[in-house]
């Protein structure tokens, strides 16, 4: 960082002469400096929240003429720290949140343009009321905002059928380290004019640009579904049943979520209302879900690919949502899974993606190493198992001392990353590096992908002022 | 580029030294020097053909050593002649044709990973043999390889469902500009672990890497299908029929491809066995089909959606393919365009794609300029209208000198092309920019974006060694 010195009383008044208002005061900011899972508490030179791309690119161009680091935030819902700033005092926190329009919704071209600090569950309201989707679904959707989940590249509950958000993404507009717009804000389909700038941006967590807005490829609307809680007794059955229901319902798989019995059990005594649906106690639940915008029958194609001969090996019990009430009751067990983790105790989190052939392989090892080494903990692997990404979290038993549990942090992590690289997997699936996997990265990234990343890196902001300390 | 001097016989002994027979012989290359449209013809300090990736590396670790460019050629299909090297006689011809392996097909995990010199049809058989669908598709894809399809990121007649060949990739493994090998080769659904490599390397013609391998993802195979063509007597009821057909079949919607009377006319006098399959003419023509994994009636399906009052308002006449064989002869008349365009005289050809929005209007606007510049011409704008992507090409009419019809050339592109960048279109949908479209690129890209584009070239090929003069 090439730094001209700078006094604290010049930064508020260069950055006041920029942004007026767009300057907050200390007492606005505080909840803004803890990440979402309470990792990290940063101290910033200064909170700003610029109205305009122009804004974003005048706070920019300061920061780069003075060697200040700058740290872009949207929702502040990340899992890895990326939106904190560090504890450095030297490093500005740029607030998106000012730029929440939705500039454009074009039904026939299927596409939508949005500011970065739009919400989620604003721009797939904006989707809706046009008759079209914005598959991305997270449980977040209602404060993290399109900017962040861009920033991160956010996977979510519906990538099977949909892809991550760079695959559902045309174009961005961003500001550059030097506070120069790239406008690459384009609808179209198919654009093979050079290098895929969009994607590169795209999970790149404000290391390299500051995304301010995005054009979103849109679907047709849901105009019919079907949802089912499966109970299984081990998870190669779940696997093989993706293969079946992949085949007999084509593209309409949208989700496939798999929970373990603990999963269900802690949500069903920590979370109010939720409740297990199926009769019998299983070791594993699927929840899986059918969508398209024709007005079919998915539920008799549901009954149908379940009722199978194959499928009816694979499964042990199954209940088909009868009514959106039922159906919602489904979905709110595999949500609650975060929150009941929170209120039993202390979790020990781990965002990872395995090959499918490698995902009962996996768990298995997992399991019975965590058998052994942590038995004052239990295993809570769920989520995207049709991606091959699992949440592989460790929770405490109850009673257990939470600081006393944290010493299996390191040696836990340790297994999983170990494993999940023999698996030749993927030690961060959809939650990206952030602060939190900067080390993780080094050790298990090979290291020419490195050198890429770091002469990428150098290209874009030979200064280091993006988000600096955040993935490399 | 920092050259030590060295003679054609030491290039050809050291050369030698490195791959034995992979040193190919003159007369054995002469096909290989000229573009598929016969645009460039190339003068190579030598051709080579590595066995490995190991010989790929050595190769370049060779190059690089030198200061010599590198200009990696597949099936030599491309239509803007970036696998040709220039006339300098100091360009090496690298071909990937040897590297020519399936390396794994994994039908559970749908992955599949295959060498570039791979044809694209040999990869869609590896993976219907264990029954699932790679979905790529194009003209030219029994002798194109896969690796030149990821360098251009190919498009072709199923992006409508399936996306581009980017959409289509999981990870790559490719020969850096140094010969360091990067081994980006994962089969996972979702990795968060940095930068984009993968996106950035498809796409990038060659001048930031060679591809030496490709992890593909597959889809289940294919089980039903449907399959109309369609007489329209305008542009916009084309656009609105997408819409509607995309609601009703949802995601089964695979190709929805356009063609003008004029291509129906030349491809049923040029080309052996082609006819219009509908009674009356119509001013447009719309080859639609969908297909699913699942055992569905999608006869049934397309003729309700078809035969729906809001579709009947806009179709003119359609005949539903009934069998195999007139599906395969709709097809034919589709595929036949480019072979009539080129029998039938000389064609001038340009690849965009506009909004879907703007497609009526763009169409509009080029066949009136045509009517009026271009007297000894006829438009041929067809091509894959669901992505809004064109091949807007002008044929002679019969008996015009081809000499005197070139006079057009570049006031038509002059014209194609600004009222593409007036659209917010693209001048290179599918095809690429290679050694073709370089002046174009400069003339519409945004400076910004230029900028980008250098500094990831001069970063990831500081030497420029990578394909020089394409692209960039």
């Amino acid at each position: 960082m090439s730094a001209t010195p700078i006094s604290a009383a010049r930064v508020e008044t260069e950055l006041r002469a920029l942004l007026g208002k767009g300057v907050l005061d200390s007492g606005q900011t505080a909840p803004l400096l803890v990440d979402q899972r309470g990792l990290y508490r940063g101290r910033p030179l200064a909170v700003v929240q610029p109205a305009s791309v122009a804004e974003v690119a005048a706070v920019l161009r300061w920061a780069h003429g003075h060697g200040i680091g700058v740290v872009p935030q949207g929702g502040n819902t990340g899992y890895c720290g990326g939106a904190t700033p560090d504890e450095s005092g030297r490093q500005l926190l740029l607030l998106l949140r000012g730029l929440n329009r939705i500039r454009e919704v074009d039904a026939e071209n299927f596409s939508l343009t949005a500011e970065a600090g739009c919400t989620l569950a604003q721009v797939q309201q904006a989707a809706a009321a046009v008759g079209r989707l914005f598959p991305l679904s997270l449980g977040s959707e209602h404060s993290c905002q399109i900017g962040g989940n861009l920033a991160t590249n956010a996977g979510g509950l519906n990538v099977l059928r949909y892809g991550m958000t760079r695959d559902l993404t045309l174009g961005v507009e961003a500001v550059l380290a030097d506070g120069r717009i790239y406008e690459g804000l384009n609808t179209l389909r198919k654009d093979n004019t050079g290098y895929d700038l969009t994607s590169l941006l795209i999970g790149s967590e404000g290391t390299l640009a500051v995304i301010t807005a995005a054009a979103l490829k849109l679907w047709p609307a849901t105009a019919a579904s079907a949802t089912a809680m499966i109970g299984l007794r081990d998870v190669p059955s779940a696997i093989q049943l993706l293969a079946l229901l992949q085949a007999a319902a084509s593209s309409r798989l949208t989700s496939f979520e798999l929970m373990p019995r603990t999963a269900v059990d802690l949500a069903s005594r920590y979370v109010d209302g939720v409740r297990d649906p199926l009769t019998l106690a299983h070791p594993w639940y699927l929840l899986c879900e059918l969508r398209s915008s024709a007005a079919e029958s998915l539920d008799e194609m549901l009954i149908q690919a379940l009722g199978s001969d194959a499928a009816q090996a694979l499964i042990a019990e199954a209940a088909l949502a009868v009514g959106e009430r039922q159906r919602a009751d489904f979905w709110r067990l595999r949500e609650s899974v975060p929150a009941a983790q929170r209120r039993a105790g202390a979790s020990l989190k781990h965002d990872i993606s395995v090959p499918l052939t490698a995902v009962a392989g996996f768990i298995d090892a997992v399991d019975r190493w965590v058998a052994q080494e942590i038995p004052d903990g239990m295993l809570v692997c769920y989520g995207h198992a049709g991606d091959g990404n699992l949440h592989c979290n460790v929770s405490s038993r109850p009673g257990v001392d939470l600081q006393t549990f944290r010493r299996h942090e390191e040696p836990l992590k340790r297994f999983v990353h170990d494993t999940v690289a023999s698996l030749h997997g993927s030690i961060s699936a959809e939650h990206g590096i952030g602060r939190l996997k900067v080390d993780e990265l080094q050790r298990y990234a090979p290291p020419v992908e490195l050198a890429l990343m770091r002469r990428i890196k150098q290209a874009l902001d030979p200064s280091g002022i993006m988000n600096p300390g955040k993935v490399l």
